[in-house]
Parts: structure tokens; sequence; C-alpha cells
């Protein structure tokens, strides 16, 4: 039994499509939450700036002296995780290994697609990650630096000309690769499921890599007996380094509910 | 005459569309750019984070003892200049003053349109400006969150079905306001200038902010005797806070020509 909370941070609000996985799993867990609006999106920068802001990220939620840390974010998953896992003595989980283990099990006929922010596919960590776990698995990864801003302007719903336009023209090699299962490489893509899925077809997996971390995250903590165990719900608490007026309108798009959260906001760069 | 530099920065390269102006009315001015490329954009961003970035801004380019500075960003212009100008005893010149008296001159029939961030719109200092310019004069204001995003992603080519969707949603308020001005309050925007003009009609006078200012600055300086009067042309430097590696291609969109220019990194937190 570990009573201490889990950490959870994303450059944005994206991961906390992952939060609500977390918390729907393991309801009893105490989670703290940190997402960089102040520095918000981190994938279109270089692997230094990453990797200065996802340390900065970390220390602050150690500060809380968690039992684990979570980087819900896929570029900085991809991007910084051996280096984090290197630093830190607590467990770290990134979202590639979930995704790629998720992969490698949907896959038929052995092509996956991948997409992601452009630190993200420039990294080339889910195709190590997949090579690992299923050899000779070909990998179709398309950058899609449109989707997040797309998302965070609300346009994500199906009718919506823009974002259809914009997933249809990402999509079409990876389509025409005839994959059978799709990682949807950052934690924001959940929300354009219905349009990806719609012009992916039926056929093909979606592979939801905040979703998939999350119960990765639960089983990692029951093989170490790192649960909480306790009976009454877990504490959610929520820390932003802009702003937090916006936090309830956007994070009740991606927790999926109405937030009346604690949140505060603090100043990143002390840490 | 003042052989000191011109300092000029952005929240990223959008604002080396004024530089460009800047360079052809006045090729003997030293100048600093500064693009914070490692927080980009500032758009979306709160007041108090965007005036908190935009004093470290203005902090970095004050260690080259400029004669004066000028905010190449229609965000922090429209969202800082009153504080910035009241902290700093050298001139501070935005775009926004520039761009008001431009409107107000091209205007006919008395409606004006606006395009900008969310912060910029959110500011109303263009409405401001105007009105004491022009009383009476109708501005119909467009927060445009996608464009910024569409034009650092190459989308902003007349024939991109992406890029005319988004300006034709965004715009077709405007255009029914009947304005036969319209303030282009970004200075990403010019690169739509294009599909703006074609939306808008042949009637519609579009004005770039980042030329304005630039003009601006020139008579300013001109009036103070402060340009530098030499007649050689003068030096470019340029400073990002993210990877140097990406500015040529980046800035050469923005300046219309291909830039080998010394570009140096730098920790903007540090002032």
């Amino acid at each position: 039994m570990d009573p201490r909370p889990i950490g959870v941070f994303d450059s944005g609000l994206g991961g906390l499509t992952a939060v609500r996985e977390l918390a729907r799993l393991m309801p009893e867990e105490d989670l703290v939450y940190f997402g960089d609006t102040g520095r918000v999106p981190y994938g279109g920068r270089s692997r230094d700036t990453i990797i200065r802001y996802a340390r900065q990220d970390v220390a602050f939620l150690r500060s809380f002296d968690p039992k684990a840390i979570v980087i819900a974010c896929g570029t900085v998953s991809a991007t910084a995780l051996d280096v984090l896992q290197r630093e830190n003595s607590i467990p770290v989980f990134g979202v590639v290994e979930p995704a790629a283990h998720a992969a490698a099990r949907a896959t038929g006929n052995g092509r996956v697609g991948l997409i992601g922010t452009k630190a993200s596919i420039r990294s080339g960590a889910y195709e190590r990650a997949i090579e690992a776990l299923r050899p000779g698995t070909e990998v179709t990864a398309k950058a899609c630096p449109l989707l997040v801003p797309l998302v965070e302007n609300g346009r994500f719903r199906p009718g919506d000309p823009v974002a259809e336009q914009v997933v249809g023209e990402y999509l079409a090699p990876v389509r025409e690769a005839g994959v059978d299962a799709l990682i949807l490489g950052c934690t924001h893509y959940p929300l354009l499921r219905d349009i990806v899925g719609a012009y992916m077809g039926p056929s093909v997996s979606l592979i939801d890599v905040g979703a998939q971390c999350a119960h990765w995250v639960a089983e990692q903590l029951d093989r170490g007996s790192l649960r909480a165990g306790r009976p009454d719900a877990g504490r959610r608490r929520y820390f932003v380094s802009d702003s937090t007026e916006d936090f309830a309108a956007l994070a009740s798009i991606f927790l999926g509910e109405d937030v009346s959260a604690e949140v505060e906001r603090i100043d990143i760069t002390q840490y």
C-alpha cells in the first residue's frame, strides 16, 4: 500500500483524457495534475526545449512526493521518457510503450498507422517500441500539426468541414497503406475519434494513448503493491501555468464532465 | 543622429514581416530581433501571462542599449503597450496606433473590420484607438485563433481548401457588416493577404499592421532626429528562445527572402 498521490502532467489540458481514465480505473487514488498552459503547445518545439520544460514539470510534481509520474503527453513521452526515467528514482510512465503493446496486439496484418505532433513523429519512439514487440511491423507515421489547434478551438465534431478536411488530408497516406490499427499518438486526439473513425473505416482499431497508458499504470501499481488501498475517493488537484480562468471550460471538454475543481496557477519557471 | 540599434520583438517569427518593412524603409539602421519561439503563440494566453512574457522580451532587447523598441506583435501591442511604455524610458512603439490611423484614413463609410488573436480582440485596444481618431466609426471585430497555426504550417496560399474555408468562416460577419477597410491585426496575417483579399473583394482596403508600424517608427525617428544617419547598411541580428535549426526556413517565409542570418538562441527566462 502506498497512499502517496500519482503525479500527471501534459503540455496543456489534453492529458486530462488520461486523468479521466486513471480516475475511472483507480477512483481511490489521489491525483495531482499539472498542465503547462503558459507554454503549450510542445509539439512543434525542439527536443532540447521539450526536455527542459518536461524537467520543470516533473520537478513541480515531485514537490508533492508522488509515488509515480505519468507523462500524459505524446510529445514528451516520445521525446524525453528515457531522460526523465534516468533522472528520477520513482517510476515514470509514458504513453509510448502502452500504445505500442496495444498496437502489436491489435494488428492482424502487421501494418500500423501512427499520428502525432511533429516532435512525436520525429522521435521515432513508437517505431522502436513496436519493432521490439513485433519485429517486421510496418509503421506508417504522419505528423499532424494542425490537429491540436483544431481540438483546442472546439473543432472536432463530425460535420465540421475544416476538421474533416484536415483529418482526411493527414490520414490519406495512412489509409492508403492498408493499416488495421491506428495509434492516436497525442492526448488531444481522442476528441477526434469520431471523425478519424469515419475516415479510416470500422475495420481499423483506434488506439487512444492516454487510456492505454492509464491501464498500464494501474497494472504496474498493482504489481508493485503501490495502490493507495483506501476505501474513499481520492483527491484531485489541478495546477496550470497560465490563468485559471479558462480552465473549467476547456477541462470539461477533455474530462467529459463538468469540472468545479480546485485549480491553482503556479510559476513553472521556478522549478 | 543616434547610432544605437532598434529592438524588435514578437511572440514568434510573424514580426519579421515588420522587420522586412523596417529594413526597406531604413536600410542603414541596426536591427536586433527577438522571436520568443520557445513560448509562441501568445494570442490565446491570459493578459497576465502576455505582460509577463513581454516584460522579459523587452528586458532582453534592452541589453543591447536600443534607441527604441518596436512591438511587432498584435497580441502584445493590444495587451501590454501602456505597461511597457510606462516602464521604459526609451520610445516603445506598438502596431495598434499606426493601424488605427491607417484605418481612419482608409475608410469612407465609417465601417472598419478587424481580425486578430483572441487576446488582441479581447483587449478592445483597436476600437479605443479608432474611436479617438474618428468618433462614431463602427468596428466589426473577429478573433481568428486558427489563422496563426495555419500560417505557421504553410497553409496560406490561394487554392488551399482549409485556409480558404477558415478565412471565409471568420470573415463572413465582417464582410456582412459592409466594411471598406479591414485591419489584419496580427503580423502573421499579411501572408493570408491574397485569400483575405479575394474573399473581401477589391473595394476593401487591407491594412497590414506590421508595415504600418514600420512607417510610423521611421516617421517618429525622423521627427526626433534619432536616425542612425550612416551611409552603410545596418547590421541585423536575430535571437530566438527555441532551437535555431528551423529559423532559416520559417524566417524566409516571413521576410520574403532567403535568410542566412546570424541567429542565436537565448534563455528568455533569465531576463
